[in-house]
């Protein structure tokens, strides 16, 4: 539980990398031998957990693949993030959910993943405005990552359409700066789109950049870098599939650290 | 389990009212005897289904509210969209959810929400485009509703900006048309803003829209009706707190009943 975005750009620093390793557990693909478990979908985050703990500083469970598997995989969920809470507590944790609703809907949503599960930060789609994300921005010390610009195909329909001249994730950008509690706002901007980081951090010069896409989706670390990199880091790369379904034998939390430690040493290269 | 739009109409005229009741259950608005109950959220759900399913024609359970309260409250909604399955069939179910994500992740949610659950329906952000929306209507006979203009003060935010001359929102209409089995499509469009269902039934002259605020937020059931009625009426109008919550006191259920009847019989007028 990193209560503060310095607390996490020290972590940063200390373990040279800023990588988030994605918790997306789809029972088809982990090691069959954890099926016998009696939680496969906790054994196996425990395990990549324990494994590459000192290689990353954030873990990123998507919520999705949690809410399709019914009420024991919401158990399996709450189990992670306590056994990160209290087993490493310098890790930041992502609710990766992309809610959003109107107020005391938002409110509920926000209750649920920073009191409930205790997460460090969750995702929000920005779509319904203001009043759907200040919510999460009340609470102190927690993070609200906006989807800024996605890294899937979809993000051109609408994200990257032009408004008055500019494209409609800048104002998103812009916008949510003159929110309240608009100090607790990080932005998803995908890997597979490197050459905006020039532009957006010209409107966000020091945010935290959660970075999905890099990897199975084709972004590349060294672009988002050269680009992305702020004084103060400002990034938090995402692999999910690349490391944790880097073997489906018994030795996949092995086989995942050293796909971790690839990113980690590349990373520490920039820093 | 309603199967088709078809279907959905014919209980509309059957019961001479489109509304659906919004089951966003908050602990701390319930009447205090059913915090008893060993499971008083279904207990709560249960109570206002019987008394008012004759009323309406759907009910929408707004996730955040059950995920708020944990695990145990996944369990109630679950018995509770088990429940309405069983014991009236005939309604049409509605996850309230807006979810949203890239490809793999919505399929996941598509399946949390379609197979696990067994709603007829979900509602889904636009913001991240066509290969975030496509998994959800890939589901035959499921229903997929996007925000397109929402209800709250926030959607002048971004929804209303104009693209090319044109607000946001109607770009979402136009463009979500061209996807893939769009047929499955129905759309959020918030009550508060009635004068815009003229320029929307322009681009999608028959499908379904689901309109959040009547009652509380103050919309009016009338601008509604003589600008968003189709030709197959095209309208499931929502009221939560108006209804479900119009007393808290042991008669509860038959006060929510006295209400839905208010709106039904409004809705009979236009019908």
């Amino acid at each position: 539980m990193i209560m503060t975005t310095q607390e996490l750009v020290a972590q940063i620093k200390k373990k040279k990398s800023f990588l988030c390793i994605g918790l997306d557990v789809d029972l088809t693909k982990i090691p069959p031998h954890l099926l016998d478990e009696e939680d496969p979908i906790f054994a196996f985050n425990k395990a990549i957990i324990d494994a590459t703990h000192q290689l990353c500083v954030a873990y990123k469970p998507n919520i999705a693949f949690y809410e399709a598997y019914g009420l024991k995989a919401w158990l399996s969920l709450e189990k992670t993030i306590n056994y990160l809470n209290k087993s490493y507590p310098e890790i930041f944790t992502i609710a990766d959910a992309k809610r959003g609703d109107i107020g005391n809907t938002s409110t509920m949503y926000a209750k649920a993943f920073f009191e409930d599960l205790k997460f460090d930060s969750v995702t929000i789609a920005p779509y319904m405005g203001k009043d759907s994300v200040e919510p999460f921005l009340a609470f102190k010390n927690k993070h609200t990552i906006i989807l800024a610009l996605t890294s899937n195909k979809g993000a051109f329909d609408f994200q990257t359409k032009k408004i008055d001249g500019k494209e409609l994730y800048k104002h998103v950008l812009e916008t949510s700066k003159t929110w309240e509690n608009s100090e607790n706002l990080m932005y998803v901007v995908g890997a597979t789109k490197a050459e905006y980081f020039k532009e957006i951090r010209k409107i966000v010069p020091n945010s935290f950049l959660l970075v999905p896409g890099v990897g199975a989706q084709g972004g590349s670390l060294q672009d988002v870098c050269k680009y992305g990199l702020s004084s103060t880091i400002g990034l938090l790369v995402n692999s999910s599939r690349g490391i944790i379904y880097a073997s489906n034998e018994k030795d996949f939390a092995a086989k995942a650290a050293l796909q971790a430690e690839v990113l980690q040493k590349e990373m520490a290269t920039f820093l």
